[in-house]
């Protein structure tokens, strides 16, 4: 799907809406460009495209297919760019990655967005809006996008960062929680993420050094500022990494304590209970002796016998008792 | 066992069946080159063919003993590259590696396919049909081969995933399995995928910037394509790595909680028979003492004297029941 | 707002309070240069300043949003460069980061403070006392304000030091605590302090080796003596990285220790008692077998039946405690 | 003690027994040069060839003490080489490590061999069977020598793999071992073994490139062999070391698990125990009941009142029986 | 505090005591350098020395604080090292560094001592008797003082050696010990040797390839040895660093095995006590029954019926024995 194709002349666009084959003949104007940008196009549109701008075999191939790594292939006197987006998705807390890949010649641009890529058409008002960018040409073009893909990277390290938080919060509170699979879950989504970025500095570099053909050397300092904004994601996703190691074994101290813990108290208790059943066990013991069927046991004519035996029961169980009490067993 | 064996000239294949001997000497036809496919030849066979074309030593050494690591050799004007073939064998999960010995020289391919790497027959038709690249002469077929090989790996990385995918649900299910033995298997597979396939990178390079003799620059493009989607596969392995380290971690973490509840259940059992036996203690002490034979006991001549005891009994009993429930013991 | 604003001439400082638009004039006077030192500055201030100078948007949008990785860009004739300062406070045993953002012109230094970086007055002061290296103009202000935030790191590092030693007590000490969290927390802080210093090493590089543009290569040394201090503190926190990592380990273990060493000794208890409960349930049997009711029990006539009956049951009670004993039960 | 000491001429070994003193003279004549192997030599020996070839007095003191890791010096127009020998003892699956020492001069090879370092009778044999090598001069014995070494590496590879499946098989095998130790001792076995091979490449890389002065560039090739087969060693090496951290992880668990299924049969064996107890108890009570004294008991002067008070109890049993086995208690 | 000061001329040191004065003008003789020793200097003597030399700012402030990593800094005609001294302490196991300052100009060396770093007399006497490699000037100095610096690293690694083979012994040992603080301490310590070492690699490599502007090309073979002994030591640390994580992780698995151990035992007892209750509580039960007053009880009156009950008690006595010891639980 074509979402919007328009020409571009002396840092200003030219009005009025375009189809394809009058931008195709405006991009060979003299200080002009034409911008496409495509949306998961279809192969009668692409191969249209493809033909009028005589796009490398190869490229052509991986935008179609996408799935590829962040990279900038130089063909000739074209650019071939893969970028991966990245977007935070709240409702599950997971990454969503897209792609958008940029075919960048003399004269056009053309943008071909993978479906959870967000929409190029901020980006579009926004360059519009400084023409002494865009008289650079298309990789004013190109910067615009970097530019936006990359700082569409920070709220997902924000995202990122407030998961590993709560996960702190839960695997060091005390009520007993296990957020292992959270831990490992988050653990993979960071090395995906790194995966989507840390490939992308090395074009950033070599845009910013000026090493890129058809890429002005004033526009350097534009390209170096985004790759430090990219060395910044990339550095804390690294840190995230090793924080997560991190926590996943902080985690199983905390799990092992917090289940010793239950433990321990099933243990006192057990001791508790044992403990009662002995005590009751002596006064049954001297029971039993006293209801024993001799014939001659003197204790059981004397007048106080009863009460003798019952006295000697309560003293062994309150002796008893506070050997316990003394021993911390009851 | 020769395969195939035949001779292109500017790009096309001649037609009709060639022996050997026909084709060393179509080999020095100008525009021309032949491609030689053996499968585990015996030394006659090869013998001929290192005599013919002049083979270095070392590498028809290493070609017949294998077990090699993934390199690409350039002897005056001739190449030596070993590929490591890779399959993922889907009946039990594993990864089976191949190995392939090219031998490139101006005007030769010598193809030497150990067991179980797959046959190149299809890669010889695909480039069959591409006369513009065949054009370029024996590194078309390096590239041919190089990208089938390459290409090979996705459906090993694919695999894999899905290992891990199911360990994943293995390690977090709450069904008590261990599947450290798996885990660990699969950490050995990606360790030996890593070997097979990261040291190509380097060879890679070389070739898509060019700087292999006899292989035409126009050629680099077509190289570095096939470089970037080893990247793929290696930063995949590589992520590979780092979460199988975690998943072990936690999958320690997770028996520790498994095996525990058990444990917590068996104790919690004993904690409850224990507290029926104290409760029954309790009656058969009381009973034990009015079974005692004493003279004077007057308790047992009331005419109510059994039902109060048999009441103290119960009502021992019922105290005791309640707060052994209020402690959760019961 | 504006904290100092002073213009310094062959080495010296000029006297007398100065307005910004005066600070504007004398700056392009010959072996002359302005210091601005503007703390949290509004807009307006901010614009002034940019206008006069001719910051580059880039730089001035890093200096108001903040939040940049250190580092040190080059703009045509001018310098930006970005400083995480650090503190370190005793009171809840954190690391605090600041940022300072200086823009250094062949005739000014505008230094932009945020919030909770230290003040650069003593810094002032202490560069105003070496006129021999004010002489080599704004550098030499680069130089006074890198080396003071350098030389602040190692208080962050001695606190950290102080930290971890307590860790360590805490682990080693048999008192049952649980450091966990504490040690995560410090692994943390430790992750974003090498954050904030180690890419500063490959500004001060380049300044050390005299490639940056502007700086007097006579400078080249002192850059080199704040880059060895930065090498240092880098390297201690690496240490401290894998020192945490180490001590979460040996924590578990210690952990795993002491709550295994409260659970034998619960065990060694429910023992006891056990022990205990078995030795009373002899005497408890044979009272039992002599209060049957049978006819014919010749023990029962006997004269010496109770007195032989006790002794049986007070042997059994020996017997079997001497055998717990040797058995270490009780 | 002097092995072999022998003259080549033109890459044939000049026949009979050579002295010393005739070695020296013999290795200034034209395309000649002189070969000795020495066998931890004595002080007298080693002076006498020190002073005839001038080695550098720090290569002598090194080739005397031994324990130096692997090197190759080069001194004005001589070559000082370190190597490592390594051997897998089958009998203790241990690894023994040797020294070679090369001091290679323009005219001479002298070979040290420390003590556990095999005889290098067999490399002579070999390299004299190719004279196209031996005209390479000594760096033909260098290259023979070298490629010994690193070939009798694959040996050691083999047995510490042997070892690791071993390894693995008993902590994957429900026999309740506990390979700890076995897995400490290879991991240390592993990084000695790195810590002789790695050093080694950087030498190679060297020789590879002809940057060595006086081997020839036409030896390039053969270098590059040796150091592909050394590459491959020290990958599988370093796969080794990530394997047993992974494999002492796994071992952990597979302890932990073990034990606890222990622990939990020794738990249900308690409950199983204590559960009988507890069904004891209830006749032992309800006997109890009957037992006692009082004169106005109805149920004692009943008829059926003896085998009530039975059936009673049995029902009690028999209840509680099932209901301990509906538990999964018995 | 002085130690010694001595002119070196031609090789020879000039006899006689030297005051600094009369070392000053002599170090500006011809082929004469002076060496100078210090011992924790205080400010008066040094501020002698530093202006007699014109030592550079930077590294006078160094070489009073001290506590700087190894290093060698060029400062236009001289040098500045910083060396990193270390003593394995038999006492208590530990390691003491020490630090020594060289500042080396074309006709002096001056050496500062820090407290815990050896004399270098030896050092003096050593390089005295080499006339040979005196006449190189300041930079023999140099090396003889590098050499034994780094000579005495090698009976730390002794230490550090043996003291890992101690926590081996404890840890595979059965006696049940737990030496995780030990294998921390050890970890601590080899953190702090490598940080001590490892940063002099880059000097050395400096000094061997004569970068180093002062040092004769002549003496880069002796730096080299220097290096190579060094890269020793750096490479046997890091092995050390990989040993002791792999230990404390062994720790843990055995520490956790020994414990099991104990609390299996426990266990064991436990079931032995409560089987032993078990069987004494049937003898109880039946004697209970047979305690019964009901009238009509017929075995009462059987004249074998005491007799029978006792029979029918042991019996059931020795089947339960019979039983529960043919469960293992006796």
């Amino acid at each position: 799907m074509i979402i919007d194709c328009a020409v571009y002349e002396d840092g200003k666009r030219r009005p009025g809406e375009l189809a394809l084959e009058e931008a195709y003949e405006a991009a060979f104007a003299e200080h002009a460009f034409v911008w496409i940008g495509l949306y998961e196009p279809d192969e009668a549109e692409f191969d249209s495209v493809r033909r009028e701008f005589n796009l490398h075999e190869l490229a052509v191939e991986d935008a179609i297919i996408a799935h590829e790594r962040p990279k900038l292939e130089v063909y000739d006197d074209s650019l071939f760019v893969v970028l991966k987006t990245a977007r935070y998705i709240e409702a599950d807390d997971s990454v969503e990655f897209g792609e958008i890949m940029l075919f960048i010649g003399p004269q056009f641009v053309v943008a071909v967005r993978h479906k959870p890529a967000s929409a190029l058409g901020g980006v579009r008002r926004q360059i519009e809006s400084r023409p002494d960018l865009l008289r650079f040409g298309p990789a004013a073009v190109l910067y615009a996008i970097l530019d936006r893909v990359v700082d569409d990277y920070q709220p997902v390290i924000d995202g990122l960062d407030e998961d590993i938080k709560e996960v702190e919060t839960d695997v060091f509170s005390h009520e007993g929680g296990n957020p292992a699979e959270r831990i490992y879950q988050l653990k993979r989504e960071v090395i995906e993420f790194h995966q989507a970025t840390a490939p992308l500095t090395e074009p950033l570099d070599r845009l910013a050094q000026g090493l890129v053909p058809g890429v002005h050397g004033a526009m350097g300092e534009y390209f170096r500022d985004i790759r430090d904004h990219l060395l910044r994601v990339v550095e804390t996703v690294s840190g995230f990494r090793e924080l997560l190691t991190s926590i996943l074994q902080a985690n199983l101290t905390q799990v092992a304590l917090q289940q010793n813990e239950v433990a321990m108290r099933q243990n006192a208790d057990m001791r508790k209970i044992s403990a009662w059943v002995a005590i009751v066990a002596v006064p049954t013991m001297i029971a039993g002796i006293y209801g024993m069927n001799f014939e001659y046991m003197p204790e059981l004519t004397w007048t106080f016998g009863y009460p003798l035996a019952l006295s000697a029961m309560a003293v062994a169980c309150i002796v008893l008792y506070r050997a316990f009490r003394r021993n911390g067993w009851l």
